[in-house]
């Protein structure tokens, strides 16, 4: 049997991968970066084909990973984990460096950052991996935590976007039971749930200009569960 | 230019990884294990060819992740990360079960584990990426934090053994200056550093049952460190 409350148990960072094409920069959201070997330091990035930057870091082989800190804003979280690269240009208005190889390095609310070259992609079914050479490694702020993906989803209530490796269709996990008297409400970009039970305050009371802690939606783009 | 400090930012949890010939069960620590896909659910596992459970994996095409906790054992650390089941029975005396397709799974010190089939060999030079199918997730206990490789480094002290993806060679790191009246001591198993200076004890002050808080390894494998 498979429990896929287990799978929560697996330790993720969350990171901010870019890569560019000839004209322009691109970048997502990924909870899989990871080093795979030593000598020669090498990492590998997973991501889903759908996604711009795959298109990016094929054509170009370059790629780049931003360490986010604990206290990355939603917006971030909004524009380079929920939106597409393919409807707007996520790096305008951005802190951007480019490093030895051209390739963009988001410096927002990042600790750290790795610039690699690819070596090797992987073809794993929706995903590639991207393995790439550790060309350059700098730290950018030695006084914040990385975010973790634990932290995301147990205090920053965030879930993973459908192109994330370690997306969980919600009718997967057992419900937790609640009172009935408080509702939920789910942000329709990012899934984030806004649950009155666990918030003590009625969704109906939050102030107009609240927004949507996991991407940075509006009020309005929340819509009520009905169970 | 590569600051090695830089890769420590990067979040990884830590997992007894297991599989078996016809005969054996073997299992070392990994901290490179993460889900690559969602439809269908697939993990990716990082072992170097030199570690004997990649042969295991190799040949029955099956492993097992068991998630450690934070208060994981220094024994478990010791058996499983600095020595070879070639030399010995690592699961001999260890709680194991057995899942569906006879892949022996660690519970000791564990609070979930994964089972997996494999579905792909990835060769990354020093290292084998197994690509595995989930078949079995289970939960063991939900009190417990899952244990992180920053944990392990800053709370537990630990260092990585030479054959883990994330070794890093100490004279790439800055030397951090030290008061010169304290002196260093450092496990001839694991390379675990005690350092008078934060521990704020002299060493000759241990008790002598102190075990290496990393390995396990006993007071007297520990040699001064000269500089």
């Amino acid at each position: 049997m498979i429990t896929f409350e287990a799978l929560f148990k697996i330790s993720y960072g969350l990171y901010l991968v870019s890569s560019r094409d000839k004209y322009h920069g691109n970048g997502f959201i990924s909870n899989t970066v990871f080093q795979v070997t030593a000598e020669p330091a090498r990492f590998a990035a997973c991501c889903n084909k759908n996604n711009f930057t795959a298109e990016f870091i094929q054509r170009s082989g370059v790629f780049s990973v931003s360490v986010l800190h604990q206290d990355a804003s939603p917006d971030l979280f909004g524009r380079f984990g929920y939106r597409s690269g393919k409807d707007f240009n996520k790096l305008e208005g951005i802190d951007v460096i480019y490093g030895k190889s051209g390739v963009p390095v988001v410096l927002n609310d990042s600790i750290a950052y790795l610039e690699c070259k690819g070596v090797q992609t992987v073809d794993v079914g929706t995903h590639f991996i991207f393995i790439g050479e550790l060309m350059n490694a700098e730290i950018l702020d030695e006084t914040k935590e990385p975010m973790t993906y634990q932290f995301y989803r147990q205090i920053r209530r965030g879930v993973a976007p459908k192109n994330a490796p370690t997306y969980i269709d919600k009718s997967k996990i057992a419900p937790k039971p609640a009172l009935p008297v408080f509702k939920k409400y789910q942000c329709t970009a990012c899934g984030y749930i806004y649950d009155e039970a666990i918030e003590e305050k009625k969704f109906a009371d939050l102030p107009a200009d609240w927004i949507c802690p996991s991407c940075g939606s509006e009020k309005e783009d929340f819509m009520e569960i009905v169970t």
